[in-house]
């Protein structure tokens, strides 16, 4: 971890305004390190909050916009515009952001879901290849180190051949109908602006990303999935769903979707069990890593330490025992971001191989995921041809 | 627990000999607190090596067996003759011993798999039935205290309507093909001896037959399963299995059953998951259960204290803070087995009503199980009507 | 384990009568695997009372005694007398009863305390020595299979030069005077019926005793105590203490011993720190060691495993995994002491060399240690040298 | 939590240039969230590269300083120029530094220790006081929030009198002689730079000061110390350290400061002990609290949540069940700094009431607990009067 490698980013956000959970960790990840610097922002769909709100945040007040066409219309040109910009927007404006902004020059920062349909995804990833754009998107609990520790583990044969995956993000916030109450997550019930899904897309995306980063050589071949809405007022949407999934390696997958595990904080967990042995995280623990070999006791692994893969040493921003946390993970992640659109303008940064980040195909794999998984449910949860 | 409430049962075994673990547990199990009294046994396929381990044990020289057959022969009838027997041998011999056992008018404690067919466990109910015998089946974990605490926690309501049911028992013990070194394991994976699967039989039914404990108003509607032999050479028996059920409330369950589970000592594990509240419990940690309800801290509820309900102190040997372990499960099995064999004669012993052991159907239930996932498993993972 | 080597040793004892918990453990651990038999008693000081639950575990009804004068006179001679007596009675009155028995030619396994003072201790060793008698005191969780293997460690320097020991036995069971409501428990803060300390001596000595068999070269050179009595009326007896201890090689220990530590079940935690790695054990898990070598990963060594060292490996009764509690602990006990009585008798049973056991010199350290910390304490805390 | 409530303090640093572990901490915590603006620096012994560094931060090169000296002549007057500074130097110079940075008006944020005497850190305050100055001490675990729910619980009687408090710091890292080979450590055991103590300062006062934090009301009457120099090179400083102390109303403390607990990452752990329940935090899993009434079950409460105090959830940067960690932490300290600096010059911002933070009589206290501590060890580990 270095301060200071180059200037930083010019960069804007749509969304992401005064309240926004989602917008502070965005900014937080993002200028921490000065990797990128914040100059512009249309942060609310109320013109005159957006405005307070940049002014708060130090933006020169003209540089607050009421829309993000506004935005990028004045922004993406000149030598002190934008290079690139964050959208934390509603799900189902993602796409028309991100297209606008790419078809704008811009690098672009995604929240997940990047879309709701995989034709979409493939038409956004095509004009990112056009124009040589670098489109993140911000599955966070990837930014951890241990996930590049995992990495290397599988990559090194540490575990022998992958067998079992199995993947949770089960929390119990909305065991209850809170939606009913508390409006600001009753549109992740609504298929007009959460897509087609609820906790598939919204909660087990991420432990899928994070097991393609780790199992990059797996490839899924079928899958099915049952869906249940628990709250019934939630369906045609699903607040609980399972899916099994088999890769062409013969391995096989189970995967945990859920918002109604009463009692669980998260449940964010990852578990590849090989034919030598398995490694075990959990994102309320992310600094800690399981290490469990066949016929020998479990070694728990602590980030920080030296007898971790290097590429698991990266990112550390302070020694051993002391607790990262989620704001270091997606701080991680913005400074790969940052590192990625350096590279792509030919600046070749430090770092810049072996680069791992949820990019433009992690945006796509999650949107067919999903879309895969749905297909599967609608018919009663038969098994699908992944495709 | 008092130590000694009523004469104790006279009592055989069949199997279980010199340097079998299965057969110490049995013997364990049975002679604490003098519930049982071991009066005879036919212990080994070798006669001599039986009757010199019987003789080891205190028995009586002539009343060590050199087979079932004999053994009933002689010893089901007269004033001193046994009353009941435990049959402690390989799977595919059960049925046959348990029929015989039956028409001889002796109550059975059996090893499961009670057998291998749903047909072969009718023929056996009707049996014990007509002869108004007791049949219990070890499924030892389920003596533990807080399976009786988690079914009067679900009684009770303390969970609200039950959602989720996930079930495990996933060791890693088998993770090599260690059956090629090691014999003695290696019927499990042989069709002719260990029935029509391994480990869904073999540790599958364990959790199964907690959740029924806990769970005793869900029933299952269908399921699926897909079952895998990653040591290629245990094909066509699977050393891992995921089964999804529906209930016919809605709830649904995933269970694993894994011998190749890397690096876990035995990961049987059980979540309910509710409207109101989850509870797990972990069979290496027993004596705990943890309750966890929506929207408040996490309780860890210990065996043995006041605040659980009466159900589940009934077995306590000790006080709470002291671990009991799987032997203490066991005896208490072996003491409601004895409980119940001296209710169907007539006893009436304290605590016969509301007893809740494994005994026929828990057996039947067990092969029903394992028989409806190899059907589904054998078609490719197709959904099956449960039956 | 192999559940019979030689012929039982007929065994009786002394108090343990109905509602007894020690006594129920005594009993079970005696008989486990019929080390022992049990053919007399003067179970309660009601004769009563005591000859019908003498009758209730099977006894010859001549055989229950109103008092252990009786017993010993009676059953201390003869082809069936007993060879061996267990003394569970009030702790005023082990010393008497103890060194009865010795008197008697019977060997003795005494609860703690051995007795009150350290001249009583050092009478009792001089007797048992010139009659050539085991003395056997029941410190009951230092027969956990982990125990050895910590020692074993220890002693074949995986942790170094030993340089802190952490040893509490810290409840919280006592946090309110729960003794004005329960009377069995009175006794307890009684200086008559429990002797010159609480805490110190109920609790604080079973950590200790591990300690002696963890690292038996270590030597106390000084100690210093405070102890107080958080609810008043216990005094002057404490609930509460605090040790700290030097060795003669230079390193230190820390004793919490409590009644009072509000929340916490046992507590009975101990962690020996080296130069190279540092154990840690806590008897609530017993099956558990960690194991934490400086720099490396902490590993969680399991009771059962190969890996372990072959001392650790002695007395498993079932395979790793599966949970071991104290009453196998204490089994463990029983039968070490049945090997030392045997080993006594010239029967030179197998497993007799190196035989690790607590034996009078345990009993004794026990009552020195008590000693010098009430020494120190009623001095105000000061150091004094150990004697 | 809100990004911006005021204008950003002007602030400058002396020490923690290029590769300083602690120097990146700082900042990161005190520009988060535009609390305070770095426009100066002294960072570095060698001034080029101090300026190097300061020009990858982004400062003007004019406003890198050769020396504290020259800064705080330059900076501390004028409209830009600076209002507070954080001291990140070697433990001998903090006073020194902070002497002359209250003496020109400046806030000051420094490392502990404050200083190595009484004597000095009563000066610093009167000098504080005199000026209207803020001085905090970076206690920096101390910024998490159940460090404030555990003060709240205390306040609010939730675990009855305090009779109990186990303090402990006790790491591994330094087990070996690492100074021998890595110089950047050798400081901390050298007495010119480290001061009068190595572990009783360096990590000891840190779970003190939390002590302070939570238990207000407590007053230290007496204790005593015994200190060891394991790596015997490091005498006459210690790597590891017992304190025992007494408060004022009979409740006990004992704490344990260590760098040679090998194995072990952090070990700070902090068990305050009630008459009706006890807490427990570890500074590994910072948002973890327990909570333990005896006779109930374990509760484990979580940050973030609906059912803490409501001073638990001041400093939330994101909802329960995401980690936050020790940068965290360290922004929330500056942010009361903040507070408080913007408080002495009567901006009365929102929350400066019942303000928390480690201020010049943290600095003063934990600079009397290591002179008291030194001065019962030196004597042999006896009792002295806490003065």
């Amino acid at each position: 971890m270095s301060e200071k490698e180059t200037k930083p980013i010019r960069w804007g956000m749509v969304g992401g305004g005064r309240g926004s959970q989602i917008g502070y960790i965005h900014r937080s990840a993002a200028l921490r390190d000065n990797t990128f610097e914040l100059v512009t922002g249309a942060f609310d769909i109320d013109p005159e909050r957006g405005r307070g709100f940049g002014v708060d945040l130090g933006l020169d007040e003209r540089r607050s916009y009421p829309d993000y066409r506004a935005m990028f219309a004045e922004e993406s040109t000149g030598a002190d515009g934008i290079e690139a910009v964050s959208i934390a927007t509603p799900n189902n404006t993602h796409f028309e952001i991100c297209k606008a902004a790419l078809e704008h020059g811009l690098h672009v920062v995604c929240e997940k879901p990047l879309c709701f349909t995989v034709a979409e995804a493939l038409e956004l990833k095509a004009l990112a290849q056009a124009r040589g754009l670098i489109v993140g998107v911000t599955y966070g609990y990837a930014g951890h180190q241990m996930i590049e520790q995992a990495r290397a583990m599988v990559k090194n044969g540490d575990l022998g051949e992958i067998r079992i995956v199995n993947l949770q993000f089960a929390h119990g916030f909305h065991s209850a109908p809170v939606e009913e109450q508390n409006p600001s997550t009753r549109w992740r019930v609504d298929p007009k602006f959460a897509g087609p899904s609820y906790v598939l897309g919204d909660v087990g995306t991420h432990p899928l990303y994070i097991s393609e980063v780790i199992l990059p050589h797996l490839k899924i071949k079928r899958l099915m999935c049952v869906r249940q809405s628990f709250v019934k007022s939630r369906a045609p949407l699903e607040d609980n769903a399972v899916t099994l999934m088999e890769y062409d390696n013969g391995a096989i997958a189970n995967v945990w979707s859920s918002a109604v595990n009463a009692g669980s904080m998260h449940g964010q967990k990852i578990r590849i069990v090989g034919s030598k042995a398995s490694i075990e995280w959990w994102d309320e623990r992310p600094n800690q890593l399981s290490y469990e070999i066949q016929g020998e006791p479990v070694r728990i692994l602590e980030r920080g330490m030296d007898y971790l893969y290097p590429q698991a040493r990266l990112d550390d921003r302070i020694g051993g025992g002391h607790p990262e946390g989620l704001f270091e993970a997606w701080a991680n992640l913005y400074r790969r971001f940052g590192l990625a659109i350096n590279g792509s303008r030919g600046l070749a940064p430090e770092g810049i191989e072996n680069l791992v980040f949820p990019g433009i195909d992690a945006g796509l794999e999650g949107v067919r995921w999903v879309e895969n998984c749905v297909r599967s449910a609608d018919q009663g949860g038969v098994w699908v041809d992944y495709g």
